[in-house]
């Protein structure tokens, strides 16, 4: 099965993100406004189940954190996405790297850079014309995440929550 | 915020399902196939505290349930709805009970019957058509669940996890 790991931003952000997705981000029905901190990744049911017991540790040993959105921004020229900036904070950092170590260790395709997706797969003019006119708007918010959830791809690329894993909790 | 509290049966069934959802259910967008416990409620973000940690305890008290589907049946003539029939067991009724209960009180709209829909907001003819055609498939299979999820709904009427219950563990 795949699965992915992500944190998803309170409903407010969530609600704006999708007025923007809506129109722009051809994944907008696949999955709510996230933070992708582990990307898809397979498993089988087997494997999974150690893996569920060592995010729970991850979960144990790491605070609440803090989502610091800074403005908007593109990953053009390399993928025409717009997205949200996320400050790396390093607890951003540290929770990324506690995903990608031990038996979740792989080397993630691209470096990290938080981010919650606003467009993709936009003509090279609308990519232009969606960027410049989010530009102007003031996106800067600050807001605190307390949980992480372990997700699995349907068929149909629809994404569903697994688990969900409070941060700082010892039990969860 | 409106919450709800759904089991989701296993990807196989999710992808099952979601075969003839994508056809012939309007909500196949908004949710995965499920199994409406708790339906819609409303919850300020200080009242849902409390919630929360009576679904600790109620997850706490409950053994993982079986899943038992029937068989396709149909809600008409009051809903022209279509799903698979999941056995009322005492495991699924006690869940459906606790989870009205105390401060979880409030009347439910129906009568529990445990189901996984598969098409709604069919014209009457297309009901029949559907109904008749998927009466003749065999759809018994039975499965375990260990876990349910509190879900919330966005401005979009789609359905993000807030939080999973793992039933009959200690800490969860």
């Amino acid at each position: 099965m795949k699965y992915g790991i992500v944190l998803f931003p309170s409903k407010e952000i969530q609600d704006a993100v999708n007025s923007y997705r809506k129109r722009y981000d051809t994944n907008y029905a696949l999955i709510a406004p996230h933070v992708t901190i582990k990307s898809a990744f397979f498993a089988t049911d087997e494997e999974i189940k150690p893996i569920v017991q060592e995010l729970h540790k991850i979960a144990e040993d790491t605070q609440p954190i803090k989502l610091n959105i800074q403005k908007v921004s593109s990953f053009s020229p390399v993928n025409k996405v717009i997205y949200l900036k996320i400050e790396p904070t390093k607890q951003l950092l540290d929770l990324h790297s506690k995903l990608h170590s031990g038996i979740l260790d792989e080397k993630p395709e691209y470096s990290f850079v938080p981010h919650i997706t606003v467009g993709q797969n936009l003509s090279e003019d609308e990519h232009s014309d969606v960027l410049g006119s989010l530009k102007m708007r003031n996106f800067e918010h600050e807001e605190t995440v307390d949980r992480f959830h372990l997700l699995y791809q349907l068929e149909n690329g629809t994404w569903t929550v697994y688990d969900t894993f409070l941060l700082g909790k010892e039990c969860n």
